[in-house]
């Protein structure tokens, strides 16, 4: 059986995205981090590797673009998976007696306003089913976490509070990582990377060409480019599928108006509403 | 003495850019996270506030410009401050005993190639000086933690390896926040916020204006719409100043097809080479 590569152990949210896209068709091996999980990929341990990339209340997850773009891996799908956020601690504890919250920040960060207004210390790990276990195992007291009701279940912990989350429309995407691309006739989604050049109204013209084709930019997001401060990378989402004239067209036009250009993907773009797990 | 709030505690990266942009003039005042420095200046206990904004080797740092746009702040100035990460321990620990390293993660993720290669544990903090204040506190042996050499020396720690951030052009961008929009003469930076109309090409359509009018744009970020899922505000920042004609007419053209709308601030632009503190 080919095996998947995921970030966190098992009860994280990736864990429940991976098994939501691949159902039972391979192995999940859980990563403790960004690089762990491409590693098993560029040493072809793994057949894909499955990242988060964007929440839909907090925002993108750089370090998977940077390192797609960076070690040239190919995007060859993507899922959608609703986050709902529990409150849990060891068997037998009481709200009132919550000292700290421990989570990713990312899962502090979507229950800020809920966790500010009970005043808890907060602390930060690097995964919030890693911090699920860890306080299973330790039968810490008073320390609560933030993680998946799964994450609860897997660890034996006890719920305290359900679905914390500030935003009930809290949803992650995560994309599919490749080291091949492997583009399906299906594909309805671009994800491209590149770098205009520098002349004034360069960005402008660099995306003229999807405009005047009628093609539909999902979104557009700079970063850094490493070593050269305060000049950026633009990572682009776009509808279509790369053998489509006009396609073909708009990105003739930008690659005219760029110093660098990388087709990241082409691949079946998520529903909104698939839960996964 | 009027007072200024910044992130962190003495020997923070924000202290230094505080300390560097606004010299003797103002008692700073340390705060533990991003809300509790907006809401100093929301009570008005402090005339400004100071936060990071942006690294030039990791990206934005979206709770700023976030907090900015929904609590209606302006930018009144900016701050660039040179990033030179130190590794540092109680006195008498010897590099080779470090089992964890301890840092706020942007400090970790800066100096992730050294990090990664020695091996050790790593585990995040708040704020860079808050972990170098309380290892120091807690003359906790075998950790080492990622902060400026000021923090060390506050804190009485020992120095084990010095300037280990991955990139040597490492610079943090801080901006200046006021509950009013103090425009000065010299302005030469704008600031905006905006969502386009849901129609294709809208996002051409908006931006055409600066590049008809030769207007250069310094950035343009996407970032999440909280509760409409894979919807973008666009924060844009563009040199000029909101007098001159050109940037008026850029500005109205944006509008037409925007549903809304926001200056967050035109003020002087910092020296990429700028040093502070």
């Amino acid at each position: 059986m080919e095996s998947i590569a995921y970030m966190g152990v098992p009860g994280s949210y990736t864990e429940e995205a991976a098994l939501g896209y691949f159902k039972n068709k391979y192995e999940l091996i859980g990563c403790p981090g960004f690089h762990d999980v491409v590693d098993r990929l560029l040493t072809k341990s793994v057949r894909y590797a499955i990242l988060p990339v964007e929440n839909s209340s907090t925002g993108s997850i750089h370090q998977t673009l940077d390192l797609t773009r960076k070690k040239n891996l190919f995007i060859v799908g993507e899922a959608i998976q609703k986050i709902e956020h529990y409150l849990m601690a060891v068997k037998g504890t009481e709200i009132s007696t919550v000292k700290k919250v421990i989570s990713h920040p990312q899962g502090l960060e979507q229950c800020g306003d809920y966790l500010r207004k009970s005043g808890w210390e907060l602390a930060t790990g690097v995964n919030t089913a890693v911090v699920a276990q860890e306080v299973s195992e330790r039968k810490e007291k008073g320390i609560a976490v933030v993680a998946s009701k799964r994450a609860a279940e897997i660890y034996g912990l006890e719920i305290l509070d359900d679905r914390i989350q500030d935003n009930n429309n809290n949803f992650t995407r995560f994309v599919i990582l490749s080291e091949s691309d492997d583009i399906v006739v299906d594909a309805d989604k671009i994800s491209l990377v590149f770098i205009v050049k520098n002349t004034p109204g360069s960005l402008y013209a660099a995306i003229k060409g999807f405009a005047s084709n009628g093609v539909n930019l999902i979104k557009l997001e700079s970063r850094p480019i490493w070593d050269e401060p305060w000049h950026y990378f633009f990572f682009m989402d776009l509808e279509g599928c790369v053998l489509d004239e006009k396609i073909k067209k708009a990105i003739e036009y930008l690659k005219i108006h760029c110093k660098e250009y990388r087709l990241l993907g082409n691949y079946k773009k998520a529903s909104l509403t698939k839960e996964g797990g």
